[in-house]
């Protein structure tokens, strides 16, 4: 199936992460690949850009016999440079990953490793974002490897609807465990978090974000949470379409006074 | 109009922005406006929270009465900090903005300010995202502040649908030629972007983001980009849910081996 297809490679877990060796392992089985990566943990970025700060760029060493490069800024900026300035053209593929921990539910919102994909979306690039349920450095790929490669071949067989990325959480089980793969929707629901405050030593407060997530639908099987509960790979299409086209009719009906 | 709501407003822009200034003179008509926003500039943060480091927050000088607290992170850590550390109640509306530049078409990834909104939206709190189409520090938002409140007193006339908050662009021109407010989808396009290479005084490479948007349907009317350059007030609803249910059986019928 290794063909000439030109693949990127990005993560929000940094070049040095375990996630994107797992990654770059399966994908150059399928195609050139090349890494540009954050130099360092970017989890929670989103789809943030670096506009006030310089960014740099330098090539690093290889992963695997692939060619890396390490950039300060974010995984969408890391997607940017790579287009600007690194890939010799237009990527075939971009796939993100493979995350050290899930980007289920709303966690799409918030994931570093997403927005890379989505970004790749916008250009309507084939993109998926890889997650493992297990947010430790030293996670264990080794079973989700088998599942990152069957969507890729698929994505490479079958294309990708336009404008539309793929979310994959794989659930972090013995691979014999693994029920098979689930195409679901984005499970509802909201984080119960807040800053909790904490006194330095010299006196004054700080805070740290801390918090867990409230499942508002825990028994609805069409949820990519339920999937990874039921020992399930989740999938599910996500879109950069943000519009709530069914809102629209309503919103026409308002009194805006001119 | 002016009632018992609570109204937690924010910005990307930073609480020492003229856009939130014209935001909180708006809003102080409709209920009890508390502010909690950055402490600088977060334009192009999207919906990033901050876990690696503290955050502080402080009050601060209040602005047309109004209490103003100022935070280090994010937009959408100063969402969580309202929630978790100023209001006494979770809020009856979110209001962010009014950004300085416009966020119609993709930039609603990227946006500061609308994360800030969504993150109201992700606890089913109504929420609107306020733009103007005048990046400069020194917009002039007179014009915009009786379209603003028009929203606004939809809003809590109507309520918003479940999930969905709203999108609002403004164009930068006089008020009597604003022909009114037009209820759109996204505009789909990408940005022409890069990263444009520098070269320090010490002799190393730094870059700078860099990039004009393309508008891939410029003739549609349905779009936001459109109404914009038709000077009309864009509205777009947007929601939380990314999937692509129209993706869904298409993946179902892939081959996954298991």
């Amino acid at each position: 199936m290794k063909s000439d297809n030109l693949i990127l490679i990005t993560n929000d877990d940094g070049i040095h992460s375990e996630g994107i060796k797992a990654l770059i392992d399966v994908a150059t089985q399928y195609g050139e690949v090349i890494v540009v990566g954050p130099d360092r943990g970017n989890s929670a970025k989103s789809h943030s850009v670096t506009l006030t700060e310089p960014v740099y760029l330098k090539e690093t060493e290889s992963i695997i016999g692939v060619d890396v490069y390490a950039c300060t800024g974010t995984p969408v900026d890391a997607v940017k440079m790579a287009f600007s300035n690194v890939l010799p053209r237009r990527p075939d593929y971009i796939f993100s990953g493979i995350n050290h921990g899930s980007n289920a539910t709303i966690n799409v919102l918030y994931s570093g490793t997403m927005a890379a994909a989505l970004e790749g979306t916008t250009y309507n690039i084939p993109s998926v974002g890889f997650s493992l349920t297990d947010f430790s450095a030293d996670a264990d790929f080794e079973a989700s490897k088998q599942y990152v490669s069957r969507i890729i071949a698929n994505v490479m067989e079958n294309g990708l609807p336009d404008y539309t990325a793929l979310n994959v959480n794989i659930p972090n089980i013995a691979e014999e465990s693994i029920n098979g793969v689930k195409v679901c929707r984005q499970t509802m629901g909201y984080w119960n978090d807040g800053f909790e405050k904490r006194v330095h030593p010299a006196g004054f407060n700080y805070y740290w974000l801390t918090g867990t997530f409230h499942n508002q639908e825990p028994e609805n099987t069409e949820t990519d949470e339920w999937a990874l509960e039921n020992n399930y790979v989740a999938v599910v299409p996500v879109k950069i379409d943000f519009t709530n086209y069914s809102a629209m009719q309503q919103l026409k009906n308002w009194n805006y006074g001119k």
